[in-house]
């Protein structure tokens, strides 16, 4: 079976727990209307589970390899990016000033959505190059956007970021690749990078490297670092890609999953000239500049969460339905029915569909605060927006990839042998699942960073806006004599994670290992329960169509699922409080001598 | 680095969780006394590091194949089981009549961990057998125990499990593999079979299939299986394997981890004259043959979560002594620090290492118990203990191997980047890990197993039992004030336990699926829950001996552990309740067309 975009529950989502219709409304995005979105994610929906879709498996398969220095991809692959690039699809959410399509950010994310849960490795190469897109947005000289946005917007070039080397991972400030400043204001780069995705393609004529490095007499730590344009091929006055660059890729990973990805180790400067680079914003910003990059990445990283638990979960619910085996209590010894029929079955699939519809919600109000935080009229709002989207985006990035790998070991549980089987596929969104809770930024770190520096923010007044929108639901929740017992399990999960998030404000100042010990719990607390709200309010939003327009199997299956999400997957994150509040010293009274013994 | 057997702990867990020293007192078993099995275990660990361990990257990276009908496995693995055989491993807990070394089931147990800590995939090969070697000598003709025990027992020959069939996986009742009777008391073997572990090897010259198949006339469902024993090679009258019978390996199935051991689909009586098998036991009794093969095999799946958890385990805290990255809160941006010292790190090392505990002297007390049920003196210890066996089997199945998954993706996270690249070895363990909750009856029939016929066990009196010995546990803890947290969550713990059982036993008669329905989340709550109890026990014994001989800091870090376990770790199954008691009609309210839209 393939891939089917679950369009139904995506356009709900849009417009009845995120707001596309108020998305549309703001300054230049007013072509973005339901109806016109609508008709272009059924078209969407066709060209990636047509199209790219079939080519999920081949790619795990072949995997991309290195030829003669050259990134060879699997077959059809360069066939597909040429029909993505002419169809639009690789700037559609971009500017239209560039060659993009000038859809909401809202709208962006649905069609990374869709990329991929058709193919995870491959929209990896899209992904990467928006970031590279933004930096340059944000930060690039009039001439430089002049020189590359066109390309990467349009899809005619890839980007890269280049961050990580073999002695640096999470630690950027630790990186020690060079930038030589030249006469003509150019600078030379010399150094290894490792874990570079998509470093190299054999769809397009260039690839631009966004390199991160050092220049002499930079200081110690991330203050020193500055990011350049290392284009693979140098470009002519013309525009046009030239002579090839001083740079190559050494060898890529041979990974676990994501196999059609190359993940290259590059080397800069072999040659002896080093590689010619161009700074982008300003020296020892190369951090700041990282972060344009990397916050937009993570938000598509926690998407894969959510693209993989939705590949997973059709091919577990299509194997369920096909699958006939074992009976119901009082049936023949004869007789047999679908899996899908058994209790303990159907448990798993509704867990992988309500975690899906959870994570869906999160990304997609996530999205919609983009959105607001670059286009609302006033200042405030946009201010607002952009410190709850600040808040959710570690959320995302970690609950959400975490969430991804649960989802596929279920999914191949639900296949029995048969999903420990490659042939079957439910192996392969395993696989390719556990890279995410890995990369831009481990979930460790994300955990730091919401705990750290989210919310703290405003003196804690913004996680409490957070909280007052839960509050919100749960007032709403009264008198919905169905939605009883999730808003109770509401109520208790605001309140732990109250407790959790005052506990970790106290602490942190006076002892920060305390609130550092308790971060991961925490964000898996913080995960479940702000899914919980989402599942909630997408409930009430069912309920309120069907008061409208009528009974409707559909909708009524959204109170399903928000309440099962509520009253029986919610709480089982309530327990992590003890993690929250648990002694740091217990974490440190065993020497890392003793552990080994 | 590789794999260390943790003999301390291993010996700790022995003697003072479980009680090696009174297993020694059973009948037959005199000369394990713990001083000999100590030293034995030393060799033991040798052997299983030295020699089975470094084959481990290499079983999986070359995996077994299938050269003209035969199984060739990897490098090396044929000489390593030629010195396996040589030096008496293999039947090491087996009885000494047939040429094993008599030592109890609980130091088999400790030998088959090691085994699997090193290579899972080569383990299974004699874990297979020894199901094999269990129904023989319960069901078995003198003859047919004369032919073939000595050959299992001591590892000349392997022995298999055939089941499976394309139509009926956990289905036994619908297999349809045919034995046809001979006039001389022989029957012939017509069908397919798949997924066969280790249906073939290089290792000896004979395999001796156990195949459940189905006789002419006989009734329906699994009344209707018998079970046979069906030789590779045909032995002679000297006890010697000659021509080959009419069965043959036709592919091997190409899995997401286990490589080297070949998963086999087997065909039988392709020649046409079927091949040749011999009833073993009585006819129509083949699922009761198999569940004498599978309860031991169950234990030895429940092992795998373990062996893989500390194997993955060693791997990751290796990785974060040596691996230095960041800082730590207040020192200068130009230092760095191993990652071990940074909290979240040394969170999930200490949640790995506590698990493992956990599990490990879960298993012990089962494997203690297999050994009473065997040897005690008096009728009704042997049945008390059989029936805490019976209790525990599921829960030793399926919680230990759900969170050897989970252990073995921390792992990864633990490398960051590095865990993502297969050189590494902490993708093979999670990769390895994944069957584990597949394979002899899934987890999920493990959940149901426990729920319909374990607790029911006397009338809910089994599981009473085991509810006592934690209420003792609790009485026990009181008065030791660094344990009083871990006192108070234990109670909890049993609380809830107690609630969610009482739900059970009363919904299963009026509405099976309501049971059913709570199954899964149920196993999760007790499996943690027992594991709090002993982990309780282990740092009160841990305090006993300090007590005794003095301060000692690798009994202190027992102490530690026990405490993190029950303060941190256990009461995040607590909210599982949730779900045990969640209303099953939740499950069916979406048609599975619906959950496809």
């Amino acid at each position: 079976m393939s891939y089917v975009p679950p369009l139904r529950d995506i356009e709900f989502a849009l417009n009845h727990v995120a707001d596309l219709e108020s998305v549309s409304k703001l300054d230049g995005l007013e072509h973005a209307d339901p109806e016109t979105v609508s008709g272009l994610l059924d078209e969407a929906g066709r060209f990636f589970s047509e199209v790219i879709a079939p080519l999920n498996r081949i790619g795990d398969i072949q995997g991309s390899r290195l030829e003669d220095g050259r990134v060879v991809t699997p077959d059809g692959f360069k066939e597909a990016y040429a029909t993505f690039v002419e169809s639009g699809w690789a700037g559609a959410h971009l500017p239209e000033e560039w060659g993009g399509g000038g859809l909401p950010y809202l709208v962006g994310i649905v069609i990374q959505e869709l990329f991929k849960s058709a193919n995870m490795a491959f929209s990896l190469c899209p992904m990467l190059t928006q970031g590279g897109i933004e930096a340059l947005i944000d930060v690039g000289t009039p001439e430089q956007q002049t020189t590359y946005l066109e390309k990467l917007v349009t899809g005619k070039w890839t980007g890269t970021m280049n961050l990580t080397e073999p002695g640096a991972g999470s630690d950027v400030g630790a990186l020690r690749t060079k930038a030589v400043p030249q006469k003509d204001g150019t600078y030379r780069i010399f150094g290894q990078k490792i874990f570079i995705t998509w470093g190299d393609q054999d769809f397009t004529d260039n690839v631009i490297h966004l390199v991160l490095a050092r220049t002499p007499d930079a200081p110690a730590g991330t203050r020193g670092i500055s990011m350049f344009i290392v284009p693979r091929n140098m470009v002519d006055a013309d525009g046009n890609p030239g002579e090839e660059n001083d740079l190559r890729v050494v060898s890529l990973e041979h990974k676990l999953g994501i196999h059609a990805s190359p993940t290259c180790a590059m080397s800069f400067g072999d040659g002896g000239d080093g590689a010619v680079g161009y700074l982008l914003g300003e020296e020892g910003a190369g951090m700041s500049n990282m972060f344009i990059m990397m916050n937009a990445a993570r938000i598509g990283v926690g998407l894969e969460g959510l693209a993989i638990g939705e590949g997973a979960y059709q091919m577990a619910l299509s194997h369920a339905i096909e699958r006939e085996q074992g009976r119901l209590p009082g049936q023949l010894a004869t007789d047999s029915v679908a899996i899908v029929e058994h209790p303990d079955v159907r448990r798993m699939l509704l867990t992988m569909r309500s975690y899906n519809e959870a994570m869906r919600r999160l990304l997609y109000i996530v999205a919609q605060g983009v959105d607001e935080e670059r286009r609302s009229a006033d200042e405030e709002s946009r201010r607002t927006a952009g410190a709850r989207v600040a808040l959710l985006t570690p959320i995302v990035k970690a609950w959400c990839t975490d969430m991804g790998v649960e989802l596929a070991s279920i999914g191949i549980q639900v296949h029995g042998g048969m999903g420990y089987v490659e042939e079957t596929g439910a192996a392969q969104y395993f696989r390719d699942s556990r890279i995410a809770p890995i990369y831009e930024g481990t979930n460790g770190i994300q955990a730091i960073d919401l705990v750290m520096r989210k919310i703290p923010m405003g003196n804690g007044a913004v996680v409490q806006g957070l909280f007052d929108d839960i509050a919100t639901t749960i007032k709403t929740l009264e008198g919905h004599d169905d939605l009883n017992a999730a808003r109770l399990n509401l109520e208790d999960g605001l309140d732990v994670l109250r407790i959790g998030t005052e506990h970790l404000l106290a602490v942190m100042e006076e002892d920060p290992n305390q609130a550092l010990a308790g971060a991961t719990p925490y964000l898996g607390l913080a995960g479940h329960v702000v899914g919980g709200w989402l599942m909630a309010r997408s409930a009430l939003a069912a309920k309120e169509l069907i008061a409208t327009n009528g009974d409707d199997e559909w909708l009524a299956s959204k109170v399903t699922t928000g309440r099962f999400y509520c009253e029986q997957l919610m709480p089982t994150a309530f327990g992590l409080l003890d993690g929250v509040r648990g002694s740091n010293d217990l974490l440190f009274d065993i020497t890392p001598e003793l552990l080994g013994s």
